[in-house]
């Protein structure tokens, strides 16, 4: 999926949401206590219930390897459920991988052509080889991890001068806007000012809103460029709206609250 | 395993060899391709063959994640036959995760509670919310990324004042030296000097000695502290030293040697 056809989905949607899959199973609803695949069946109701106003979906790679194969597998159904019944919705998997050119082609084979995933997120530490692996594969996006939402952000990406999380930016921002977003946290929506100036036109991944006290409207006022140019996560507010037996129409109307706040700000 | 353990094992062995066991499935030898899990198979024979001269075992898990289901099958089995034959040998995840204390907590569950490594790498990107998380194992290590042995670890890691790796390392130098050690490559050795200028008991993970071009006496030179403090890595001169059905004898000759080297220098 390239730019425009990203934009065109948020434009017909009228919704910039991203809904993060971080599903534990330790924390599913009990009536699905039964199911073979419970991650999975858990995923399918909140996605069918959520589909009309997302544009994103983001499983986070860690609460599926804690359950070792039985998670990855039920993360290859997830991937594979979104794609084949909703084409449209672009798919991140939020894996924050971070490894020398040799290792991080593997990363690449495996969620670009064992998953099908559109995107995943990068960690840009150990510079641009282990990056570039990722923006080979035609119509694929490597997430780079810029400013994150987390407190301790303030350790190395916000230190120095320029600081970190902008030198990363700036490393990154002659890659094509068609294949290479960031990730800047809403938790500090005053900087999305500083992160404008250095990439206007690419997508930014926001995660931070909800749980973690992140605002919209100012994460909209700073962030949004005449293409949207965002995808803001919200993933426990969403998936854990209620932990009853009706957890998917609880998602439901917690996405769609939340995608009507971004049509506003359209 | 703790540190003074480690230390023993390396005593006894007159070696600090690590193996990274990055066992591609589409360069095994052509006598595995009837197994049934012919990367475990593989994994099987070189630990069999190379536990002798080895301390330590460190599977990358982007060789395992790029088949999926099965790789992860494959990685976990090959921690499992380490854990259970042979368990004075120190295991480290390759897996270079980073990321906030909700996701780092699924990460260390997967490979501290479902794998029973001794070890993951860890991306400091985050800062210290995507570390302590692997700290609160007993008996359990965070192997931190400091100064990595690729070309483009000078974009981040070398630049700043101080350096980034500085920031890092100065960071987590008062993490205890039990449960906390740095990823420090060999390809830049004139450094280990600055490196054990921050963290002089710590041990070092080094990476690129052989097909990276890092050199053993330099890393030795400079690396060694009173209690060794190395361990280093050979991957690909170990595990393809030939493509043959004698892949582990010359896996075994590969490490002996290397192995001798290190006696040398202890």
């Amino acid at each position: 999926m390239n730019y425009s056809e990203l934009y065109s989905q948020i434009l017909s949607k009228r919704s910039y949401l991203c809904v993060g899959l971080d599903s534990d199973e330790a924390l599913l609803p009990e009536c699905l206590s039964g199911a073979e695949n419970p991650v999975f069946e858990f995923n399918r109701q909140i996605i069918d219930a959520t589909a009309e106003f997302t544009v994103c979906y983001k499983p986070n790679t860690s609460f599926y390897e804690a359950y070792g194969v039985r998670g990855w597998k039920q993360l290859e159904m997830t991937v594979q459920y979104i794609k084949e019944n909703y084409p449209d919705i672009f798919v991140i998997i939020d894996a924050k991988r971070g490894d020398i050119g040799n290792t991080a082609k593997r990363y690449a084979k495996a969620f670009f052509e064992n998953m099908d995933a559109d995107a995943v997120t990068v960690s840009p530490y150990m510079g641009s080889d282990a990056v570039t692996p990722f923006l080979e594969y035609p119509g694929k996006w490597a997430v780079i991890l810029g400013l994150t939402s987390n407190e301790s952000a303030s350790e190395f990406e916000l230190s120095g001068e320029p600081a970190l999380y902008k030198k990363v930016l700036t490393q990154f921002s002659s890659e094509s806007k068609d294949n290479t977003m960031f990730v800047v946290g809403a938790t500090r929506p005053e900087l999305f000012q500083e992160v404008r100036k250095i990439c206007p036109d690419h997508f930014l991944l926001v995660p931070g809103v909800g749980a973690q006290g992140g605002d919209l409207a100012s994460v909209a006022k700073y962030g949004l460029n005449a293409h949207c140019g965002l995808l803001v996560n919200s993933s426990r507010g969403i998936i854990y709206a209620s932990n009853g037996a009706d957890f998917a129409a609880a998602a439901r109307r917690e996405a769609s609250a939340l995608a009507a706040r971004m049509s506003e700000t359209l």
